[in-house]
């Protein structure tokens, strides 16, 4: 196995191309190990957490919404990107997206999975967390002004439809469902 | 359910902010359903195709390599960049890139899946495709340039391991490895 020094590309410069607030983009020029250099466009982001929530009748909280870069409504497990502040605790994240996006609380948070989701020009690292004991609540958190969200409650074969026909279609919901296939599938072996 | 015209937003001026080899960046002002507006940032990114590749001996290949963007070397399984051409065919692709970054060759590939892997901010869909019947080939095609890759073959439990320790961390091959965990647990019942 070699070592990191045997693949560790240093920044030669780094050109800063826009500060966002979701995003911020760089171009990096760098020197390869073997002496070459190339170049590296990145992406910045602080990160997000997805919540895999089961109601007490056994189906999984999704939420429908718009998606501007796939100009689509699609079907995901509710989910929101990391405050400032919230860096080493992602579960407060978690807490707080699941309130303002579905209405439910719940007791705790159990960290299932963190994931980068684009690793080639991106940082972006998805936690994924399990909502423990979810209850609707008289009074949620309002949602983010501009989001509007519809809530869907499904079943494991549902969700698995909604595979099928690609209404669920990102990385993060995919590995929710599948996660609870293979809990279920232990449980019954 | 609402209909799409409920929940769509409509362009009102779209800002390119940078045109790259991998990445284009703009930054869209749209108009919201209930008649405010807001910004949104936005990736796009042509898709890339991932390659689970079981050896004979039950093993599944994967890289390690530097990722810029993390600053740190890590285990995937080997995926590429769709080129201009490809879209309509991502196992082209995938047999390109899996013989360029393991010198493997296949038979077919059968598509598993396909998703979005951060749909917030960008369009990027990642394809996964299973290659059947691989075999060491004695003229690979050669790598890319700047990539320097070492090939690693694991056990479904060293795998697994190698998830718990982080030497695995992106979401492309921890949904391998859950694809193969559940084909196994399917044979097994």
């Amino acid at each position: 196995m070699r070592n990191f020094a045997d693949f560790a590309e240093t920044t030669i410069t780094r050109k800063q191309l826009y500060q966002g607030k979701i995003i911020d983009v760089a171009l990096d020029d760098v020197q390869l190990p073997d002496g070459g250099t190339s170049k590296r466009e990145l992406v910045f982001h602080a990160g997000g957490v997805g919540i895999i929530a089961l109601t007490p009748e056994n189906k999984m909280v999704f939420v429908r919404q718009f998606r501007k870069p796939l100009e689509k409504v699609i079907l995901e497990i509710p989910a929101g990107k990391i405050d400032p502040g919230e860096n080493d605790h992602p579960e407060v994240t978690g807490k707080r997206e699941l309130e303002e996006e579905t209405g439910y609380t719940c007791s705790s948070m159990t960290h299932i999975a963190s994931m980068y989701l684009s690793p080639g020009f991106s940082n972006e690292m998805m936690h994924i967390y399990q909502a423990n004991n979810i209850k609707k609540t008289d009074n949620p958190k309002s949602q983010d002004e501009d989001e509007l969200l519809e809530l869907y409650e499904l079943t494991l074969d549902e969700a698995e439809q909604a595979i099928k026909d690609q209404t669920i279609c990102d990385a993060k919901t995919v590995y929710a469902i599948n996660w609870w296939k293979l809990l279920l599938a232990q449980r019954s072996v």
